[in-house]
């Protein structure tokens, strides 16, 4: 799997958190400021290939960045989203949950985040060193409360 | 809270799996067949008011409730997803994660799933005795393996 987007070691740069088995990444084309992304470190496919210990971890961990997020970002919710399978959507075979924080008024309508998200071409690709700073604003900041 | 649909006590007869605090429940107006929602029994608005172990809790029914969705509507795959806030597209401010299973070709495009999710008009709603009966067929399957 050497070839897979989230098994290669420049991701480390783009980490903001994690936790022993998953990490929070920078999402490389954000549909919206923030669209950060959870992956186990190893590589999977499905959520069903997890342990429960590791769906528990993996969610919580997902908790504390939508935290992180919605504090850096000023956001007024989010929206929390895995594709399992190529039939469901998903793209890059490596599970991944997106995190999108969200304000009111930052899309025509609520609902439209998710055009957004499946529309790969239109989307805006950061390079490294862009996410690289992204994560380091994010690691940086610091929760107060 | 008395007018909210997820706290109605007819909910049981809609709810085809349950764990301590959580429950899969048949959705009222499904994008595609199965389309199933786990949400707290307690009235809760927000994810991030569960506790850690609530959120284990959850998510661990989630995927019973997905390996049985797979089995009964032999699906490829499902599209999991929380719209947390009305910012982020949430329509009934009780906590519900979707689970719709998907099939190869179950739509033009893999990810028109959305669009059909926040278009609210124009999706059939059940009646009460359908959503019974879609809940009295998945309680009755058994998991093979």
């Amino acid at each position: 799997m050497a070839e897979c987007p989230f098994c290669a070691a420049s991701l480390a740069d783009i980490s903001f958190m994690d936790s022993p088995r998953f990490r929070a990444i920078v999402n490389v084309a954000p549909i919206l400021p923030g669209h950060s992304l959870i992956i186990p470190k190893r590589h999977v496919e499905s959520l069903l290939a997890l342990s429960e210990e590791e769906v528990a971890e993996m969610v919580n961990l997902s908790r504390k960045a939508v935290a992180r997020l919605t504090q850096v970002y000023a956001s007024d919710g989010f929206d929390w989203t895995i594709q399992e399978s190529e039939a469901a959507g998903q793209s890059v075979p490596h599970l991944h949950l997106h995190l999108i924080p969200r304000s009111r008024g930052d899309l025509p309508d609520p609902g439209d985040w998710y055009p957004h998200l499946i529309d790969d071409r239109n989307r805006v690709r950061l390079s490294h060193d862009e996410m690289k700073r992204l994560a380091q604003r994010l690691r940086a900041e610091r929760t107060h409360g």
